[in-house]
């Protein structure tokens, strides 16, 4: 095999494989070539070392697209769906409840990526989607992710632009920061209309020792939200996963 | 960068993603070059590459993970998350209805994996793990999938030794086509404590209109199941989330 200057050549691979995301789950060699500014010889023999292990499969269309195998490497993920395990029987009991959307998600840099959903089909819609990624500062499981992430995490997010998505998401860094001071203080976060101005969310976190590794959140229409009455379940439910990773024999999330 | 003889350096990439296995979901940096075959520098430097990007993540104890990017990256393959979230609401609506356990599952090569599971908790345990590989000749699903199968991939399952799960499981290849037959002619397959002695599946196939793409079932106990009941529920969910397969605009399952 040549040797290849400059990047190295797993980052070349992991390149690759970046060139998908939701809005691109698909791609031609010539739109895999843009996208990785890889010479198409190149991306072609890589890519069909890629189909041969079965992370990429190749479509009737010619186009690529993740495939399964790679998925079954992701779901070894121990924040993944490892955490999906444990929770999911609490997310059912909070779903059998209430009938409405409940969210888990975790903190990867400086957003979260919602790791499972159980939809309400009569429910307020809401956007997420398992493996998406979101903005820490508007959302309810966002705001328990980011109040409870180190002062190192937190002044980043702070520093950085804070995007509007409704008349009421905090976008001064001031009162974001007294809102992250509140949601440690009640141990749980509101998000009412922050996001989308018919939604409103309360969140609790999931905790091991080392601190907050994820957050569990119901999402409702805002107007038939309580969110007192809402908190003691969502923080129960946060406690019972808890409990579940902290006596699963599993790996560490 | 070195040129390496050999394997390219794109397999040897993977090889470190497919030392990792449900059952061995945490790797030390040594038990990562065991089980690649590759130099301890080489196992260091290629693993610091990928947790970098991601695809794995490190602990405090040291072994190396599967990282929460990989876990993303996998959730775009239709196959995987695509059409889960598609068979989703299908298969919340069989539980309510049933709270019985349901099953998603796809053929990988000449078994099936598992893409969903809606485990009852009053019902049946089943052993199934979302992203576990089973073989195909014995639950429900598998039946299914190998029934539609091609004809090249029906011949390798039967001329390989059948695992005996049960001592109702079918090992002898010529029942076991005999009863693909009546899969296809009934439209659903039942298993009848040919996985455990406790436990019945009925299950559907999922179509498009190329063939048979996944495969939808009701795990139940034996001693209270009635096959000829459950078949219409499965099947007519198995149509449903056909028909919400042939409407997605989104990738080709």
């Amino acid at each position: 095999m040549r040797a290849e200057p400059g990047r190295s050549v797993t980052s070349k691979v992991l390149a690759l494989l970046d060139a998908f995301s939701p809005a691109t789950p698909a791609l031609t060699l010539s739109e895999l070539a843009r996208r990785t500014g890889m010479p198409l010889p190149t991306v072609y023999r890589r890519a069909a070392e890629l189909v041969a292990w079965g992370a990429l499969e190749r479509g009737d269309d010619g186009r690529y697209r993740i495939g399964l195998r790679l998925w079954e490497v992701g779901s070894l993920a121990p924040r993944g769906l490892g955490l999906r395990e444990l929770a999911l029987p609490v997310m059912e009991d909070l779903y059998e409840v209430t009938h409405e959307n409940v969210q888990l998600a975790v903190r990867q840099d400086l957003e979260l990526v919602f790791i499972e959903r159980i939809a309400g089909r009569h429910a307020v819609p809401v956007l997420t989607r398992v493996g998406g990624r979101f903005a820490l500062h508007a959302t309810g499981v966002g705001l328990v992710l980011l109040a409870h992430a180190s002062a190192e995490v937190q002044e980043q997010v702070l520093a950085a632009p804070l995007e509007r998505y409704t008349e009421l998401t905090i976008t001064d860094p001031k009162r974001l920061r007294r809102c992250l001071a509140e949601v440690r203080r009640a141990g749980y976060a509101v998000s009412d209309r922050q996001v989308t101005m018919d939604a409103l969310s309360v969140a609790a976190p999931i905790r091991v020792p080392e601190g907050v590794v994820a957050a569990i959140s119901l999402v409702v229409a805002h107007d038939r939200a309580d969110p007192v009455a809402l908190a003691p379940l969502v923080q129960a439910a946060g406690r019972v996963v808890s409990r579940a990773l902290a006596s699963s024999t599993g790996p560490a999330v």
